[in-house]
């Protein structure tokens, strides 16, 4: 799942059919366009987007309306399915948590699927579809992905497939933090749970309008889409299903962890407060009496006593000494 | 979603078969009604409901009970759902975000679908239905929105739609809050918690009534709903309940926000409750000692002691420190 | 939805068929039970139950076994549905706010239908089936209500329909307290909050077993029952699941507040303790200075300053005002 | 539903066709075994599971395996469903409330199905299956219980409506302790909350499992099972999903009241708190100002003063009365 | 469940048809591969999965690509489904209780189904299997289980019921703890919840991804599955679901207790703090008392009365036990 950052767009071709495939790296989209009617299927995977004029380009080649590839362009475009009368556009995100610092990257991924073509747009260079193009690579099943609602419904499979790694990574560290929460609560534990749940709304407002999208693609009427299709789409809007219910649970343990996290602080503080009660109760009695030694009463008789400064100090212990031994018998500390 | 209060009503209104089709702006309601059975269908937009006249005269034209139309003038009106023999009623909310206020404004909606025509009224003037107005004056999606039954359904998920963008800004509102609430709550962030929370009721009341309405409609058998719409209605059922979901996951975290910050606000009362009780705790022994030579004993050697009192501070500054040590070695503070 | 205690029984009779309608106030059974067969359905409505004579004579008439009869003369029973061979029994509550005391009342309500009859029973006399016996006047619809089993449906539906009402009074109440739960909790806000549980407790149970019922009526192979009243059936089982999970977020609803309400309360008297905490730590110190210069060592050197006593109120103000402004400093107040 | 234990093993055998029945009450199993065959349906039920002789009995007589056998023995066993070529063997709990001690208690009870027979064993003589006894006694419903799997169904059903009563009779007990739980607690109301828990725990043990065998009942494919009776064993099993429903709300409900209980508790702690914390808060100046004038300096002005004594009493009045009222109208208690 | 851990590795052959049934312990894989096709299907079961050279050679053997055979040599890997042309791979984990430690012990577990042959490889050498080794041998099951696609079902179901059983085990455990956390709460009690939390985190590893497996089988268009094992995969997917419930309510449970324990903890803290609270709050005003007759003033009438000293303790006795009655009747302790 790792990715460069690159200043050059890269245009992969794959270009195929039952009994041949042709894979080019073209540097012009034109190139990579003249590809397209040759095979039965061709897909362009166009990675890095900041070059508007990429896709004017594209927009002018397969008719595509100005609002949509001003929606492709917005890297931060809510994920969007729509479809015209031969052309299916989808945006999604593609996910992968970078290799150094851990945290989760979203790239927007812009797809539009028509009569044998299929072309893709990443932000960045990345490796998520790899699988797919081994796939491709492969005679067997190489055969279903030469319709483009089919090659269109591998990418997603794909991409879904990838968010459940990710949840899943995400959720091992959930669980690891568990042992930390319940009986070491740190004060930069509060962090770390908040660091995770960040991520996993992060997660969650990528993955829920998902459903959305793999359910119109599902009930899509569009001549794209050929019967033998409805299963697979039907399989990928239950995975998407699944994946949402994974960082569901996830984020019912980080919420639970949260509270528990914060018990505990309360239970410990609690704890604390305890043991400087029960020592601040020890020597409220022993400040009385000595107040009681200091009082100016003309006649006070232990005052005069030989030995009362000693049987103040044997009083000291002994209510002390006893309130000591009651609180521990108590079982209060 | 902007709207502008208008103190007068305006009439729109859009007449279209498969061929052709006639937009105007009326100023009586007459020169509205004049437009129906022209063509295959008329859609009259009424907005700005404040006129009893209007509705008396809509009523009058297509034959509305008299329940119907006070329902229509009842801007409080729950969501309601009615058929006749050949008519469909719907009332339901438009619902908008206030530009600067950012708070949510409803407008009630009201609908009367008959064979031939579609009659909407809003409160106020809204551009809520601008999407529809487009669709219809494309040819091919035209087509479709001929029957009333799928313009009405056309209506309502633009409705729904914009329910769904309301839900994400809030929702993005509750997220934006997480971090304050966990790591920094302050006094008010407990007001806007409660805000959102009152906004999302206000919208929970909005859209589960729709349910039963989406219900309704779906299982109608009035002669209106053409068989080939069903499907539609149905997706309109599933995107109401979607959304109702969507409020609802967001409702549990603001829930949860609020447990959140009573937590917070609970630890962080404790953690000084605590730093204060170890501060009182290092003075109690202190002040002890301070009352046992206050007292008033004939015999207390100490006190006849030549370095007497230096003794006394050094004692102070043991068990002082003694304590401050302890109780910095327990991790107290 | 008024009702009034009535020591009388009442009995209202409707007779009808497609093209006439028969409506009638009887003063006994024996003149009610003459309008059956009549006209294709006979409706006999029997409000205020206290009167057992009536039940036997009922029982006598319809052939109903003695154990359903006693069933119908407890109030207290819970709804059910049983049938016997051309025979069809159903036990439900109808409810009702009490105008003045705002209370729910419920009313044993219990329905015999039988081939070209339908008799129906309430503990007092009410108006919740007004908007039914409407229905029956009116030529399109009474059509339908012409099968038992239909008008059966229509009643229950009816009843549904109130349920719905009284829980969504009962939901605005909540979202009332809601304000005053989370920003000023008072003593009685926890009563007025049992209140709303006992209450929504108390529909609980009424709405619980309607399920079942609504489920065994959907189901039953009762030759009364046609094949066109299924899918009413049907959606009368909807809306009876549908208004248990309305009744449901209620109930979770007033449950978050209860826990809001310990919170806050927690939280407000948090507040105060940690107020007066800062308060005593300002005086510990104090208190100890006062305390080493009650002492009676023979040399405290300050005792004999000139400005000693000076220099004590200066050592005041300076430890006390410092420890004030360093508590302010931390935001502790 | 009361019982008795009891020593002696009871035997009972109902026999019957469309046209006859015959009941008895058996000595032996040997005269129990002789009635079958000789109507079209067989009934033997055993109550008073202790003798192993009697088990190895049946066994023998329906060849039945020693591990199904053995099951049948331990009185623990988890409910179990389990199928040979023309047999069908299920274990269950029978559950009642004793009559005293209101403690649920549990009698295991084993069912044996073949052609032409229905053998059930039954820990202790009960009177659970009384209503099945009356429904086989009256001739129209006697004819469906001719089929043996028909017959184990209305077992089954009549069972799970046993469960049903005394969820219901649990919840009552649950709703009764709401109004204590919120406004008395009670030292022991945690000990009757904890009790209701075991009891659903319990319960819940023995209505779980419950749903694996309604369900491998409903999806046989044995020969004994008629397609007639598919209908009703998909209602047991959606009864016995809705009385695991049922107690699942409970359970939820006395959890609530648990974390309610430990929020009134706690609350009820923190008010007495606060009110002690007052009462200290209302002394530490006074003590100070004792302390004050309990000081040596050599010149205390104050105390020189006629009327010092006097003076430092209206100081005490002073601060003592002031913080009162500054508490009092803070409303701090 | 026992299992030994073994440094060689066990190879068990069961190769039949309808008519015989040959087993074989084999020292090597050449000598189980030799079963191979001499009967209807051939079962080889390899135990201990340590050595690589053995994965070669069944990769070589069955043409099982690389990548798989590095999945079954990664003891840690995911559970996983897979299909190629006319092979079926599954990985999953057994589950094993360890019969002294008590802890849950994981064994990967994998399978190649093909026609005519299936192959089961696990880590350890263990009994989990022995049912179907039993049903396998009995001539009436032993039919079904020709086909390798309803074998692997058996094996895998045998998996899932013995997950049933550790869930079973473990809730058991969670049951138990409850008294101990609603009524005596102890240091260690914490420890005990967290381990059960976390041997359910482990197994909620295991058991979820299973779900996506079972579905995966059930949907499968592989030629290896007969039509008549669909019910049977359902059947084994409800029960994956199944388990997959049974352990989600027991980890609500613990999480329960753990938020209980804490309440409990908390409380029994408050509770001591309280009673401190309380036995501090008598000597404050004491305290006081003995500091003003501590004070220089020159005229302090009570210290020259000749009872003065009587006197002071009359105040202590008076105020002291006047307090304490007064928080004995508001029920303070």
């Amino acid at each position: 799942m790792g990715q460069q950052k690159q200043e050059k767009v890269r245009i992969r071709v794959m270009s195929f059919d039952n009994n041949d495939i042709v894979e080019a790296e073209c540097s012009t989209l034109q190139e990579a366009f003249a590809h397209i009617g040759k095979k039965e299927i061709t897909w362009i995977n166009v990675d890095g987007l900041h070059d508007p004029e990429i896709i004017w380009d594209i927009g002018k080649r397969f008719n595509v309306s100005e609002l949509i590839l001003e929606d492709f362009m917005n890297t931060d475009h809510r994920p969007l399915y729509h479809e015209e009368e031969d052309q299916i556009f989808i945006i999604a995100k593609l996910m992968s948590v970078h290799q150094e610092h851990k945290n989760i990257e979203s790239d927007q991924f812009s797809l539009i699927a028509g009569p044998g073509y299929l072309l893709t747009l990443q932000e960045r260079v990345g490796t998520h579809f790899d699988p797919v193009r081994q796939r491709i690579r492969k005679t067997p099943t190489r055969e279903l992905t030469i319709n483009p609602d089919y090659l269109a419904y591998t990418l997603l499979d794909c991409m879904v497939d990838n968010y459940m790694e990710i949840i899943a990574e995400i959720g091992e560290q959930v669980e690891k933090l568990d042992a930390e929460v319940i009986n070491h609560p740190r004060k930069d534990t509060i962090n770390e749970i908040y660091r995770l749940r960040t991520e996993m709304n992060f997660l969650r407002k990528t993955i829920f309008p998902l459903k959305e999208i793999s359910f119109a693609f599902l009930k899509s009427k569009s001549v794209l889409i050929h019967e033998s299709s409805r299963e697979f789409l039907n399989d990928l809007h239950d995975h998407v299903i699944v994946s949402g219910e994974a960082l569901d649970s996830y984020m019912l343990m980080i919420m639970d962890q949260m509270h528990l996290y914060n018990a505990s602080i309360s239970n410990k503080a609690n704890e604390i407060m305890k043991t400087l009660t029960i020592f601040a109760a020890l020597f409220i009695p022993l400040t009385f009496i000595a107040g009681i030694y200091g009082m100016n009463f003309e006649v006070i008789p232990e005052l005069k006593w030989k030995y009362g400064y000693i049987f103040f100090w044997l009083l000291v212990v002994f209510v002390g000494g006893g309130l000591f031994i009651y609180f521990r018998k108590r079982k209060w500390f």
